[in-house]
């Protein structure tokens, strides 16, 4: 595992820039037919150019097996253990709607959910009502004040929202009240340490008022809350790499997750060209920047190996541009694999490449799963591409004497 | 490392089938004349078909430089830190002759040795007595009640044998009574913790009877006892990865490990043939299968390297028939490597073969040390190999969101 102490302690501030294009979802498996993998089928005369000139190698996000959500496959690309650096239920969903969360919130994971007359749940997803609906009842809720706790309530997707208690001095140590299961009572939300009495007390009046607000509102006529927690305390980029970091990503998961670790998040649209726009104008102002592209991985979720191939040929089309800006070292990577034979998420290592002047270039010619397999990076842990990044950038001091 | 708690948290039952297949000893050192080793000596056309359709890789069993005993190397096997997931060589030597050790048992490794008039040990090995009489005087020793905890004693071979105290709140932590050199006397047990002040005084009421009982069988005329110790409580591979694991194993020593992580151990006959047979006849039964062959590792251990090139090829005839059952997943490896030029465990890695409708075949046609160099598993260590055989059976969840 890699040593965040140890690169803070000989990381340097440069005016060398890195960029790490994330590829979500990038690796793949061979179509039957073909015996070809998406990026081994999509026509790359880019990618394998600076394959060819880069050294290139495989990576595991998480460990060999190990399928990665987003989280947890970001968090290792910016260098963090991913399996230590756990995130909150609440406070990834907040991250996953670009909500700002601050240092002293209680985020939580709410379900709008149906319960009968004598108060059992009878659905825990409110017969998955709208996303509009769930806008209009959050707006409902929004914006109380309980015992100096302003409580801020936002729309997830259909049944699901998150609340966020704002206030001094919470402690985040509180049990669900979602039962996991239906023909039973909500429950009442208790203390798991002697410093939350307080955030339980206010959550179970949030959950009463709301009850009451929601009567007339069948089939969304309850809330249910899980995952008290607070927004962990990492060290930032900023800290461990002395870096001023940046990201472009047109998906708000993406932008919540960087802004975790203390980057910057630039204002960008969702094509592969408005994320490059904006990595044109910003250029001169950061110099590390974090690109992700988010469609590869819609397409391999939605099992569309030819949608994959497409959104592989366009991010390639647009390399020589991003290569022109000349920045001291360039990864391209995914957070993960997302086969689309699979239509999921993937345990598969991911193909890495790194460009630098100092790179010590490998044999390899071909940006795929099969040639990264001889690359001179091996297989490797995903946690160690920043180390290399900022090494090829060289913004690392010599370690001992 | 592999975080047990991890999988633990992300494995689900599901009726997916594994078997893994341990030819104990695989790998090997080439032989001079031929520059090949065992394996590459060998004519194996089916697992070469197999390695053809399948990933493959080096393990190293512990890390590299370090040779593995039977216990760590199949522990890692296993998924279990061979390091840290240690067995006391008084349980070691009971699960090597398949004694079914109960938790509260407290196991001591023994050896009849000789004392002369003073009590002075004169031969810590009783001239190597015969197993026949080690049974013998095993079964004048064994059977009795001291202080209400029963005493169990049962020969291993020549002049060791174990010995078992049987009763209840027992602790292990007592020293040794084998002074481990000649020309003193065996040493009095002592209790190394408060709670061990029981077996302490067990044990050498058991010692001063065995002197008695065993005064006129010279040269076998004194027992020693070492390593104190009780069943490891690691937790069982059914808590783990929540399988239904099944050992199929010729050799006491595999059955008695297997027994240590929870597996079910099936009745079985020494051949391959036997133990393809009772794959066969329980196929229906469990989930999970660990095949050993022992013959390979007992040829190099003879430094015979032509009979592990024949026992490999036998092995490689019986495969279509393993196949022929459709596991979800096929791991093809070896518990360390044995070079018969060594005539001893080794230190070198193991090739690993996976099989799977997921595993993303590699470019590697033939199941050797050198071809598994280049394969897509890289180089890795052994406790990755069941993480990787759960995620191709489709029996590991995503970790995180």
């Amino acid at each position: 595992m890699i040593n965040l102490d140890l690169i803070k302690s000989i990381s340097m501030p440069s005016p060398t820039k890195i960029v790490l294009l994330v590829i979500d979802g990038l690796g793949g498996l061979p179509n039957p037919e073909t015996g070809k993998t998406e990026l081994e089928t999509a026509k790359t005369p880019n990618l394998d150019k600076l394959a060819t000139e880069s050294i290139c190698g495989l990576s595991d996000p998480v460990s060999p097996g190990i399928t990665p959500g987003s989280a947890p496959g970001h968090l290792a690309l910016f260098g963090y253990d991913p399996v230590s650096c756990n995130i909150g239920r609440g406070v990834l969903e907040a991250v996953g709607i670009d909500f700002d969360i601050q240092p002293e919130d209680v985020a939580t994971r709410g379900n709008f959910c149906t319960v009968d007359k004598a108060g059992l749940v009878t659905d825990r997803r409110a017969g998955r009502i709208s996303t509009e609906k769930c806008t209009e009842l959050c707006q409902l809720l929004d914006g109380q004040v309980i015992d100096r706790v302003k409580v801020l309530v936002r729309p997830v997707k259909e049944y699901r929202f998150i609340v966020v208690f704002r206030g001094d001095g919470l402690s985040p140590e509180a049990s669900d009240s979602d039962p996991q299961q239906i023909g039973v009572s909500p429950l009442a939300i208790t203390a798991l340490s002697p410093e939350s009495d307080r955030i339980a007390g206010i959550a179970n009046q949030f959950v009463a008022k709301a009850k009451a607000a929601l009567a007339k509102h069948h089939p969304a006529n309850m809330v249910l809350l899980r995952g008290f927690s607070k927004r962990p305390d990492f060290p930032s980029m900023t800290e461990i790499y002395k870096l001023r970091p940046a990201a472009i990503a047109g998906y708000p998961m993406y932008r919540g997750l960087a802004r975790l670790v203390g980057m910057q998040t630039l204002e960008t649209g969702t094509s592969i060209e408005d994320e490059l726009k904006t990595l044109n104008q910003n250029y001169g102002n950061y110099d590390f920047f974090f690109l992700h592209i988010k469609a590869t991985d819609a397409a391999g979720e939605d099992g569309d190996f030819d949608r994959k191939v497409a959104v592989i040929e366009e991010v390639d089309s647009w390399l020589p541009q991003l290569k022109g800006l000349k920045p001291d070292a360039i990864v391209v990577t995914g957070d993960h694999s997302t086969p689309a034979l699979l239509k999921a998420h993937s345990w598969h290592p991911v193909p890495v490449l790194l460009l630098s002047k100092w790179c010590r270039p490998d044999k390899v010619s071909e940006f795929s799963e099969s040639a990264c397999i001889s690359g001179g990076l091996g297989r490797f842990p995903a946690t160690q591409i920043m180390p290399l990044a900022m090494a090829n950038a060289l913004k690392l001091n010599k370690f001992g004497a």
